[in-house]
């Protein structure tokens, strides 16, 4: 079993009102130090695949078509590795 | 400045309706090799702290009071880093 890591974020010109929303929740809890915070989604995928190689193949498919809409957020693999079977 | 990434995850015995429903849709489209999907949370945090050990205290508390929910999800700093100012 091979187990991928996916970042999905808002590209950087796109608004992110939820983000917004925390930072001022922080700033009325008194954290002033918080000047900026964006949201972004994480995937964890487990994958019956051969390789590392076929499951990085897989995950950008994957990530390209159905976790992240391109026109507003943008992917990154952060982690490919093949974990021990349960 | 400093830059922070924190990751929100269900716990592992929490249901993760969302994560079902990205597996069905990419077994639906063909990629039988998708054996789970987890989907969480992530944030980028902007500090303006004095040093990293100052963010870190901040962002534990941040995560815990305001970005997780401690009953049903974790928190994971995953990176502290001071950036350069824009």
């Amino acid at each position: 079993m091979v187990k991928a890591l996916v970042h999905v974020t808002l590209k950087p010109d796109v608004l992110d009102p939820q983000g917004k929303a925390i930072q001022r929740a922080a700033t009325s809890l008194g954290y002033d130090a918080v000047r900026g915070v964006r949201q972004g989604k994480l995937f964890e995928i487990e994958l019956d695949v051969r390789d590392e190689e076929q499951a990085r193949k897989l995950v950008t498919e994957l990530s390209s078509k159905l976790l992240a809409n391109p026109v507003i957020e943008s992917f990154d693999i952060v982690r490919i590795a093949t974990s021990p079977s349960p």
